[in-house]
């Protein structure tokens, strides 16, 4: 089993209330290359921080991490636009960080990224895969791209209480810097994210693609931008069924999960980490079963494989010894 | 435990006659691209061949591979100047492909990527690690290094026999190119990687700097390359002992190994891989028993780690199930 995560950012983070991925919207560029250092070799090696929101909740890295060492399996990461030096290998496939979605031309690198990442999910020879992504701002992009392509995804948030309206204008004028009315972008998923989307869009969209064409069982392992990566999928043409493997504070979040996983033909699989399990003190990430963060860097793929190994009782120590480690 | 394989190129590799990792010199260059996929793979992914001696001798990787399916290790990839694309995740830290040593200043690249490999090793949070190289022609290089140093280390080659008066030819062309006499670059490593040596060398010798001296316990797995990495953290005034890990097959090629692992404060381990098991077929790998490819990739840290471990004996039929995969 190899987990691909898909790492990069956009200048849409840095609208003021858009994002909890950060303490602070300085560190915000830094998450995706520590999250990538996280999963990779147990702590932030390089990147000056261990990402949290700012009320203190740790990257859902760390949860990714930490299932790794227990059940352990193979990790890529492909750099899809860092804006920040990482100590963690990537792949390269040409992607660059994206701007600020209400901006013209935002993210000008995302065709040829989605061809080539394509490729790349085409080469891989496992059987199964995992796809995860961390981008700080990617559930605003993920809106616009979902509004683009006339598509009605369920869009969530990492803070606890979500800005959906602040996201709708964002997203609002990035459809129409573009130009583009909702729907005019459906069947052209290269068109939706080069004009109103992200990098990791393009890629993470680009690897599945290739990967489910080639026959290898594609997990998503995340929430709305993972249903907006099966989207441009679907509207690239690509419909053999796939998996999206979430959390139970995703799927609280949102309503109508269900009728989107049958309308883009995903299994659905959504797993409780058990953070609020009784009697046992879950320190920081206690914040998960208050809304914060919720999903990301693969946490909800990562826990269907701890759930299918029957060791869900095993995450919490192990986040807890991941966070010990870090904090030492 | 986790390999760092380092991946490199030097257009020194190009000169007819040296250098045996590829089946022809047009795909010398594809090696370490190809390496390092199937180390991290377990084939080649979009390399376009796997390397093979002109003999068709296998490369080490398949071998570290073998021995990564059965033990289990991480990978990391350096990027020490690949001048192919490589489907493999790499670490970046400046280093570009090393033009022919024959050359004026062949490496410019060679000082900052030192620097910053150095500051890489410094951050990895491991026990302890293993340093493997693949670089086509990299012992030529390395042993203009070692004159350029003023240290005296065997000279193993990919070929069964060893091209040395070719090697000394260029070397001797490189040191005067440089206007370096031999020994006058002692205690100035930068200088000697930068202006006769390789990005390899470079990367190889600023990782072991940084993870020796903030405690890691190195293993260097490989030979004459190793032996000059050795050198070069010498030089560069790091003195902690380490060790040096290789094949049975590359100690019977050279004289002088106890001497040089004793000048250099490295402890010596040799791994017999077996490939000579009476009674049992080889394949291909049998060319390893006639003396071609040696080492490389990694291989003797890898075998190190499969003796430590009581299980040499998986190692064949572990290499033979990577060959069988590679070849259907």
């Amino acid at each position: 089993m190899r987990v691909i995560l898909i790492a990069g950012t956009t200048k849409t983070a840095a609208i003021d209330g858009i994002s909890a991925a950060g303490a602070t919207s300085r560190l915000l560029m830094h998450t995706p290359s520590a999250d990538a250092e996280i999963i990779s070799y147990g702590l932030p090696i390089q990147a000056p921080v261990t990402p949290v929101s700012p009320s203190g909740c740790p990257t859902p890295a760390v949860i990714t991490r930490a299932i790794r060492e227990r059940i352990g399996f193979d990790l890529t990461v492909v750099d899809a636009g860092l804006a920040r030096p990482t100590g963690a290998p990537t792949v390269s496939v040409g992607a660059h960080p994206g701007r600020d979605i209400r901006e013209q031309d935002p993210v000008p690198t995302a065709p040829e990224a989605f061809i080539k990442a394509r490729e790349f999910g085409q080469s891989l020879p496992d059987d199964r895969i995992i796809i995860g992504e961390t981008i700080p701002g990617g559930t605003t992009t993920a809106l616009a791209v979902c509004r683009a392509l006339g598509v009605d995804a369920p869009i969530s948030s990492s803070l606890p209480t979500n800005p959906l309206g602040l996201k709708q204008e964002v997203a609002q004028k990035a459809l129409s810097t573009a130009d583009i009315n909702p729907g005019q972008a459906a069947h052209n998923p290269k068109q939706a994210v080069r004009t109103v989307g992200d990098p990791v869009l393009a890629v993470a969209a680009g690897v599945t693609a290739g990967a489910v064409e080639s026959g290898t069982d594609v997990i998503l392992g995340g929430g709305t931008q993972l249903l907006t990566v099966a989207a441009l999928v679907r509207h690239a043409g690509v419909s053999d069924r796939a998996t999206l493997a979430t959390t139970s504070y995703l799927d609280a979040d949102v309503t109508g999960l269900n009728e989107i996983a049958t309308i883009l033909n995903l299994e659905l699989i959504i797993t409780d980490p058990g953070f609020d399990a009784c009697g046992v003190d879950a320190g920081p990430v206690a914040e998960y079963t208050n809304g914060v963060a919720k999903e990301g860097a693969g946490m909800g793929g990562a826990l269907a494989l701890a759930a299918e190994a029957n060791r869900l009782d095993e995450v919490l120590p192990a986040v807890q010894h991941v966070l010990n480690r870090i904090e030492s």
